[in-house]
């Protein structure tokens, strides 16, 4: 019945092969057409539920959520643009970017004049289609390369758009995974952008296979992964979980984390949470060059999780920012964007994150009047054992110094420049030799 | 009965008029010879009268002031040096720094053995007359160009000063603008200095400036203007109103404005006052290189404002400190060395300060739980019209993010690193939409 | 019956001298072979006693002192290695180094492959011997050159150590030198290093010199010198005063002052305690290069009396830092490392540090509000006569301006720049003349 340390899991984890197993599902998941309601989410929620036993959750569309109220449910079964000729010359079987993503359905012959109305281009990439939305302003419309915009012929036009808008509901993904502990560790993902890699199929792949690899782990905090549609979705989910909101101690949203760029992490609202010293170290053990940022009040999820009436302690761990790349909201974030390689290192470092928080234990020295004799408990053979056996000496020194209440082990590993893991391994050792005991305050 | 704002005052003046305006009171109050009692002071207030309704107070000699007293108020007619032709080589009428300043009456004949030790030259700058006073050591004496004092012959020679030193009264200037606060803002400057321009002509007519045009706005605090001679005024003042001292929440003093170098600011001693941030905001949106300097106990009437038993927020906003050009304390800080554009740009400076703290309210969000939709309100329309509405959405909804009670626009501003005007600008629409409400605390 | 003033006693100090004196010493204390316990230590510490009336304490071995144990007493007579043809060739007469310190006692035949298994050199510095230990682990053993363990034959030796491990006591000196509060300054130095000078009879002189120059003196802090071995002497002496320890206000450990780098201050486990703030500064008075460090759980006894339990504020001045030089714990820790001149700048700095500590009073103005009228006083004229006038005068100006209850005058030196001394005599000034009294809190 015991279950796998996380530390173990770590390191029995294949990243190489976790990795293509997420680029898998991404490929799998690139066809869907997505929205912030509809059928594209349910089908992406089932797929993700052969990896996490997540619960599918629905909302009827007009629920008051705070200030909002769940929109009507779209679907898109087909759309077109036929030339005089009758060629199909856009089509929404080929991309589902070609569509404005909740256009109204429509049937209609239009001049050339008309038609650039309602066609969306990206002058600057002229091979690229934009993706473009109009969720609260009834629309329709149709993007397309710059390329292909400035091809079109003087003449009349069929449109098609064979979509649906009407009462139903939102639809999101909940996974709750019990740990020793009530309070939670958030882990929010956006599921509501169709054909696009980074942004965010790269984030609910990451997150399912997080949740699929902790469900195996013996843990301290419960979590909790959600996958929402963005803006509406959290902000429904927060509206229905008002109260128990505050159970929420650390948390992340996910996003872009399968491009080849550094990592950046923007900060919560409250700019020194635990989660941020978590983030900040793992991310300085990574070797790799990074950014912190501060918190801004947009961008994902984030937002609504750190308005003031909640302020929680939920950041955003990312590779390139939001709208810092290119191909950002364009058919450029396709496969070819993503890289396996990418989605396990952004894996390997969300787990290290999550490895600190689980272990940023807080002790209290049973011995503080000096120090204890460390020869006699056998604590010099410990030393020899381990690989860098100077340092770990000094990991108990520094361990036993400021296990006074007032740190907790992340403060001793920044405090004292070594790393956590080896300050988390001395306080191991100095538990088991009854030199500190953990500090455990309720939960 | 509706007063401007003090926005669309800003908006209004004519800054090249109002320089002008300004260098040609320095130039009317230039000849007039001040210190620190006397008529001349009187002169210069009643020329200020015609600017700003000022009320002139009179303290009488001898009056206790804290650790002071009030001195002999000192009247000076006319003074002159004649060699043993009879010419007038030193003259008193040409420039009222060749007389020290407080010199006791005198009439005799000196060889020049005695007249020099009662000459006081630069020898750095040969061509210039010092400025020298000699307020609590009974003293007589005559400034000179050092060029002269070179050339003075061994020679009698006939000394002559028509002062008098005798009871009186200490004089002052207040001018009170009732806002609708009874919190004050204090714009104190010196008026005891004779024909200098720069240290404090400028001072002077910077703030009778700003008197006027603040008396045609509608204000949320009450202004308090002095016009004192320096330490014994500030002192004196203090000592009358010691106890409603404390209403004072903002405070400046206004010395050496008309020069061409870069603006200094010397903080409160508090160093962290409301009115230092509304400063170095100002200064950072002005574009021009400055300077922000810690607070000292030297230097102008801060040092009064500032000392342990009242410790006012009150600054000291100049351009180049006194002491730090060499044209200080001479004749060389003449109507050359100011200039009716400097004046406006400090004039203009000394209004945005102004309205930052006008302006620098806090605010509550009617709506902290989540975003409130913005579109919904057609505040997505206002973006539209505004010049940057990017920023002015980001401005939104920084504003709206930190309306948590901890919060005023300034320091949104300074976290969200856009413009108070803008912050300010947002804050008004989302006042007008109900989002938010100004949090008011007693006055 | 009236005693000098620490400053006085400063001014009439010649360092040249005392720095012979104290190289001299060392040069005495250096053929002893001290170690933790033993007759070493009382030797030494009847030495000492020449200079600084100090009290020999005995604590009996067995002694339990928080978690560890008085141990066994150590005392050696003799010690050598003959090889065949009977060449006494390693001889603890020649240097006290050769043997490993608490070697139990021996005499045998061994093979030159049993010989090499109990002998310490150094191959980076092979003409150097090693200093080595075996305090808690039953051991005997030499050290030598690595030069002469090469030469080494193969052949049969006759090892010989006449050393006694039995029952005993610990030995430690302790000196207190009562002044007119209670409140301590601890000055601990450990006397446990057998023949080495920088580490530690430096250390040991220099607290001597320091001990008997302060008997001199009228002093505000009580100063407790302590003599002891390293670690086991600091935790004997807290188990022994655990209750009283809490007297000591600020306290130094003296370590390495005697070779030719720069000053090295780290700093306590508070971090920002006065003797940190009064040690930077004498520091930064001395015109020298120097390093201040954070406070780390290793090192000397200041881990001791800044463990979690006691958290002194115990921070140590030392020049180069233990490990940190290439002769540290070697034969080259000799007399020709450690330097007179050496001895005497250490000791005017540890002088200055304490006379920053009696002078760092608190004043309250007894003239707060506005500047008093200094003129009056006749303080112009105290600084006409001061070397430099004007920096008095600012520091006449600072000191009445912060005497505000919440300022020391360390704290005023550095708001204001100005040298402690020129502060301290400006604070002498104005109580001298009422303006600022002594703010005294209960010792």
């Amino acid at each position: 019945m015991d279950k796998t340390k996380l530390k173990d899991l770590i390191d029995s984890i294949d990243f190489t092969a976790a990795g293509k197993q997420m680029y898998q599902l991404i490929a799998e998941l690139y066809p869907i057409c997505r929205s912030i309601t509809g059928n594209g989410v349910r089908q992406t929620l089932s797929k993700i539920k052969s990896v996490v036993p997540l619960e599918v959750k629905e909302v009827p569309s007009g629920t008051q959520v705070f200030d909002w109220e769940v929109p009507n449910e779209w679907s898109i079964q087909d759309a077109w643009v036929k030339n005089s000729k009758g060629d199909k010359i856009i089509d929404f079987k080929k991309s589902n970017l070609h569509v404005l993503n909740y256009s109204l359905p429509i049937k209609k012959k239009v001049s050339l004049k008309e038609l650039k109305k309602h066609i969306y281009t990206l002058p600057d990439h002229p091979d690229w289609i934009p993706y473009r939305t109009s969720y609260y302003q009834k629309n329709w419309g149709f993007c397309t390369s710059y390329k292909q915009f400035l091809e079109l012929n003087d003449e009349y036009y069929n449109v098609f758009i064979d979509s649906t808008l009407k009462e139903g509901s939102l639809t999101f993904g909940e996974f709750y995974l019990k740990g020793s502990k009530s309070e939670e560790v958030l882990i929010s993902t956006h599921i509501c952008h169709p054909s696009l890699c980074n942004d965010n199929l790269s984030g609910i792949v990451l997150s399912a296979m997080l949740g699929k690899h902790l469900s195996n782990v013996s843990l301290k905090y419960s979590y909790r992964f959600l996958f929402i549609p963005g803006t509406i979705g959290s902000i429904t989910w927060l509206s229905l979980n008002a109260k128990s909101a505050s159970r929420i101690k650390h948390g992340l949203v996910v996003a872009c984390v399968g491009d080849s760029g550094n990592f950046t992490y923007k900060k919560t609202r409250q700019g020194s949470a635990e989660i941020d010293k978590a983030v900040r170290h793992a991310l300085q053990n990574s070797q790799n060059d990074f950014n912190i940022i501060d918190f801004f009040p947009y961008g994902y999820d984030e937002r609504q999780y750190c308005s003031p009436g909640f302020n929680l302690p939920v950041g955003c761990l990312m590779r390139t920012p939001h709208g810092e790349y290119p191909e950002y909201h364009t058919s450029a974030d396709n496969l070819e964007f993503v890289k396996p390689e990418n989605l396990a290192a952004s894996l390997s470092l969300y787990l290290d994150v999550l490895y600190i928080l689980e272990e940023n234990k807080k002790h209290i020295s049973q011995n503080p009047m000096c120090e204890p004799q460390l020869g006699r408990r056998g604590l010099y053979e410990h030393i020899g054992g381990h690989a860098d056996s100077k340092k770990l000496q000094f990991a108990l020194l520094w361990t036993l110094n400021l296990s006074d209440g007032h740190h907790r082990l992340l403060d001793i590993s920044e405090r004292s420049g070594l790393d956590f893991n080896l300050i988390s391994d001395a306080a191991d050792i100095l538990v088991e030799k009854g030199l500190i005991k953990e500090h455990k305050t309720r939960s």
